[in-house]
């Protein structure tokens, strides 16, 4: 019998929770509010990847970088002397680095700090679906969480060239950078981090193996999002860059071009942290990449008293889905009966000047047949003249039949927030002809979005009746 | 019989629309449409008030202001050399004079240059509901519009002060401005345009003889915007001011305030152009102001063939209310049944920095019994925190018993956007629950909404089943 094999330091718990990230602790909040007993296990940092090393340094890179950048603009304003302004890059990484700390305090303030036994630090192994190891403790859960997180990938061969290879762990750990940095993937990471690199005025190179940049799929939205970020520092895109020790440097190598660095962000991707979890213990298939089954609504894995929660997934790797993964998970380790929650409306923001967004379908998700693309360039859009900022393009795809909102992908000034009044209007699955009948002020960035609308409008097949799109007739 | 009485120059049309701003160019857009012919008559300038001296002037002063505001930020980042940068007026005044000319020449290009004998110059004037006299040619017309717009308003007495009394009017045709501006009237052009200028440099001082700035309603909105403002530049409220001349300049004074000033910005309201157009002999009785009773939704004076457009109603003086004035106007001047359309949720956007806004119900407006209010102070915001811009109050409105959003008042950063995200929610009917649905990207400003609407949500008595807010459950 199970009860009778129990060790001394064995504890029984409702919930056992690896992983005091964001999704952890959302986890935690669920299990908490359901009165359930649990422990929260952490090995290393504690802090989540987004105050540490995500989200919170990275727009605060960005945010010096911008108003750096933006004194090229002053000019053409009457605002003289700003060709003298210098920028010192130990103080402004010093600034970054005292905000990340602001966050990173208060994640911890509201955490893990107050716990007492219910906080294990160390390294949680499966033995069985319910039973866990750590530091030779063992933990019998009703049911357990992962939320193990996700770590840079670095290929192997590139650790040789030691700190010369950085990743996001270590970027905004240094007091000072080098003249040159090359930065080898160019996804939401590699692109945000590297126009900030280049703004702060380190020469930046940028290598991706793929055609496109920022994770856009619409040709469109690439080509020109390639030539805007292309003019500000050099991207070289389509072949795999190779790396080799160039005495104190390193040289790196894609297709013809070459060039000499002092440092290479590695920003190729995230993998789940999964090693070393005993996850063959849990008695079911995993994939090749060492990952087992789950469902995404409920965040179960098989038909096991075991969840996943996080960036440990592989999918929707930030931080809103990894506190609804958190939630969900932990809503069902907590409760007996599973629960399968809608997963919302997909939204992508790239906070690299001016925006990269996506949200609802993605373009190689839509039937291009029967979807009708609306466009915009912000050219002539009259707030991003007077912004200075009047580069991007909108693409919008609604169903050709009855003009429903499927998704859009864009590149330009302020998209952060168009794509989230879109998301949500995709969210409540409105149709071209209803966002129309919205109020658009003037002069907005919003009103770019209302002309790729109208653009959309005249494609789509489902007209208004009664001749005002703009307008909702009042009963009679 | 009249037929018979016709003379010879006296022209017949379906529709006259008298005015060529934003209201009446929408009224030309639906009679074309329809098929009808038409007059545009106007009198003096053309280009609209939005583009000539109104929202793209103004957002184009804002602009280069809050750039130059800016450097004050730069120097916490480790960028030097911002104590040294200067602004030359002239040259900023011709930069914003160049965008005007753009937007304005931009109207002109879509509109009356292209018309023939369809555009009369000429101050029209009522002989009858149907019939106008224009520069000595009648005009008999199956509907008239009036789109006669607005103006600044300007006391009488202050005339006497000549030039050193400016409007909208004049502002943005100055070559360079003087050291002292009084500006009188905070409303948002007022507010806007004195803060713009108090940080071109110049000594602002404002009035007003409301104890609020911005058409702000809600108290606590109120007393943070006055906080905000009132530390940029001297805001002194609730008594009216007084102008005497002091020598070459104006002395302002209000309560025991007192400001020598160069010129004084007058900016206490707008009215409507409607004093030489012989409404009396419309044959409705005219209120006190003069205005012929219209309904809001048909824009019909009456049970008349005649219908008010834009600025002239003297209700909801922006543009896209406007371009919705001109298509309900045009749409029934043009088809012979009167079709009421629903108006639009109200939005109001001040651009200054922060921006002030409000959406759906005002303050006043709410019944104060029925009504909770969910709070956020933009202090501990993230992304607020990130770029600097962290002062500011949000305050959502919604009905405590359903939890149906009504309206909110706000000031703080990139609330303009934030306003058009509640604004297309409360035209939805939404309630706060629904809302905590839709997804918050990290890290935004829509978190500081998310947050004002968890509060919200704890104060409203319907709550979601199933314990999880943020997420709806799957049909099983």
């Amino acid at each position: 019998m199970i009860t009778s094999e129990r060790r001394v330091n064995e504890k029984t718990v409702d919930v056992a929770i690896i992983g005091s990230g964001t999704a952890g602790l959302n986890v935690m909040g669920q299990v908490r509010r359901a009165r359930k007993s649990f422990v929260l296990i952490n090995d290393g940092e504690t802090g989540t990847t987004c105050a540490r090393v995500g989200c919170m340094p990275s727009k605060a890179m960005i945010q010096v970088a911008e108003d750096f950048h933006r004194r090229a603009h002053l000019g053409r304003y009457g605002i003289a002397g700003h060709e003298d302004l210098t920028l010192d890059l130990p103080e402004a990484l010093e600034h970054v680095q005292n905000l990340r700390d602001i966050f990173v305090d208060r994640v911890l303030e509201h955490s893990t700090d107050k716990l007492g036994e219910e906080f294990i630090e160390g390294y949680a192994r499966f033995i069985e679906p319910t039973l866990l190891e750590v530091e030779g403790q063992r933990i019998r859960a009703g049911r357990v969480v992962i939320a193990t997180g996700s770590r840079p990938l670095v290929p192997e061969p590139w650790r040789a060239f030691g700190d010369r290879i950085i990743t996001t762990d270590e970027l905004f750990e240094y007091e000072n950078l080098p003249a040159a940095i090359g930065v080898i993937g160019l996804g939401t990471i590699g692109l945000e981090l590297g126009q900030s690199l280049h703004r702060l005025g380190i020469s930046v190179t940028g290598f991706d193996q793929i055609d496109t940049i920022g994770g856009i799929q619409d040709p469109e939205v690439a080509r020109t999002a390639i030539d805007i970020l292309g003019r500000e520092f050099p991207l070289h895109l389509g072949r795999p860059a190779d790396i080799e020790a160039a005495g104190e440097q390193l040289k790196v190598t894609a297709g013809e071009h070459s060039v000499r660095v002092d440092k290479v962000l590695c920003s190729i991707g995230r993998v789940p942290n999964v090693e070393n979890l005993g996850l063959e213990n849990l008695g079911v298939a995993l994939d090749e990449h060492g990952m087992p089954p789950f469902n995404l609504n409920t965040m179960q894995i098989a038909d096991l008293p075991v969840y996943l929660a996080g960036d440990v997934t592989g999918e929707r790797m930030i931080l809103h889905e990894a506190g609804d993964d958190g939630r969900i998970a932990g809503y069902n380790a907590a409760h007996d009966e599973t629960t399968a929650f809608r997963r919302k409306t997909p939204i992508m923001i790239n906070f690299c000047d001016p925006n990269i967004c996506a949200v609802g379908r993605r373009w190689d998700e839509i039937d291009q047949g029967s979807t009708a693309v609306g466009e915009i360039r912000f050219g002539p859009v009259g707030r991003a003249l007077i912004m200075g900022k009047n580069k991007g393009v909108l693409r919008v795809y609604g169903d050709r039949q009855s003009g429903r909102l499927l998704g859009a992908e864009m590149i330009g000034p302020a998209c952060e927030h168009l794509a989230h009044l879109l998301c949500w209007c995709i969210e409540q699955r409105l149709g071209v002809a209803d966002l129309l009948r919205m109020p658009f002020y003037h002069p907005v960035i919003e009103e770019a979005l209302q002309a790729a609308l109208y653009d959309l409008y005249r494609k789509v097949e489902t007209k208004n009746e009664g001749g005002l799109v703009e307008l909702e007739r009042l009963p009679v």
